[in-house]
């Protein structure tokens, strides 16, 4: 008897940006593999009897190695479970999925993806802002602060970085950003492009800073809160007018 | 008495793609505003009493104008409802959100932004590959196949759209792509390089279609559905693989 994974993205924190199906999932799930970002008040979806399993990979901390996570949830699903493996924001982006789908492959489980809300999504509108804007924001592009070394990526395309007229969204960002900064203003990118740093989007843990990429080292390195860091530049909305928003609930 | 809006990301269509509170705003709504494109089972969530209004803007039909649905919201909002504006996928990712949002502002009427599933994820995940890729597919793009004339936006990052390292989606450029793909070409993205037409993501009117960018015009040419469509194209996991898996149902 074979199971079943279900890949289930979880969005940025809040609860209520859980998807139906996603809840339905989670309410079905024999056992629940989660990382410590999308745990707590979510994980009350699982049904009392499910095993709650943590193969958290927080930032700063050391991270359980990926072949550990993609054997465990192996073993889960040739227990015969329903397996959710729950990953933050949209487990599409960022969220080293393709490890865990070639694993099951291999080992001939099925699967299905469940897509979520990226938290890139959740900090805009948090902020009271598009992502995109009509005329001024028509490309909106998302990379990751560091690669498996923790430094920055290599092979960055610094001219699409660079574009003052897109959106960019740095996942992951908070200790490399001090980095990629001189090489986006060598190639291009105005000092003065407006930044936005988002904490914890949708949690307790929210904070929201306004800047601009110059300022954003130092607001970087002042900032000790342990939450998920997500980084926004470019042409964004006014933010005299955004803060004037009301946050979403 | 002054009402509020609430922007409510509807998803990809597919109603359990709403978010737990994009469907408690609709419980709620005294009057929900709504595009062709996020109607149907999704407006059953509203109550019976409730305004359902239509100011769709359907691919290939003429539109409404913009201003008429900005006043039509800040309208409803003065009568003291609680309006939700039900946008198509994330709100903030090409869903025209600013032109409102400023309409709101100007006449003091409070709003929120409710995130959601933006029709990128949820074609991936349909596919079952990721939109990133720890080696390969480090930065992720979006970009709008046309601008208000219908025809391919000005002022297009070429360098950054050619860079087959990138994982790049084309929202609404059904019409576009083969006057796009030239350029594309020119700038260095490789004529061989994956692509995946998604339409109707979630929805009954779903279809996939794999080739490589060179072939997309022909593809695309081919395809009588009106169901929006979605083009992505770059280092895409591979396609014989990822056809085994399951779709989310």
């Amino acid at each position: 008897m074979s199971g079943f994974v279900s890949f289930v993205s979880s969005g940025p924190g809040d609860p209520e940006l859980l998807t139906v199906k996603a809840v339905k999932r989670l309410e079905a799930a024999d056992a629940v593999l989660f990382d410590d970002l999308s745990s707590g008040p979510i994980l009350s979806h699982a049904r009392a009897d499910a095993d709650l399993v943590g193969v958290g990979k927080r930032a700063g901390r050391p991270s359980p190695k990926q072949d550990h996570v993609s054997q465990l949830l192996v073993e889960y699903a040739q227990s015969g479970a329903h397996v959710v493996r729950l990953k933050s924001g949209d487990s599409g982006v960022f969220g080293r999925l393709e490890e865990e789908l070639l694993a099951l492959r291999k080992a001939g489980i099925g699967y299905e993806i469940i897509p979520g809300v990226t938290a890139a999504s959740a900090a805009a509108a948090v902020a009271g802002i598009p992502l995109t804007r009509r005329l001024t924001a028509r490309r909106l592009q998302f990379i990751t602060g560091h690669d498996v070394t923790g430094g920055l990526p290599d092979h960055m395309n610094l001219a699409a970085l660079a574009d003052a007229e897109a959106t960019t969204v740095v996942y992951m960002g908070k200790r490399t950003f001090a980095a990629l900064l001189p090489l986006l203003v060598q190639a291009g990118l105005p000092a003065q492009t407006p930044a936005l740093v988002a904490l914890g989007v949708s949690t307790a843990a929210q904070e929201l800073h306004r800047g601009t990429v110059e300022a954003l080292p130092d607001l970087l390195a002042g900032i000790d809160s342990a939450a998920p860091v997500l980084i926004l530049y470019g042409p964004l909305a006014d933010a005299d007018e955004a803060q004037t928003a009301p946050k979403s609930e």
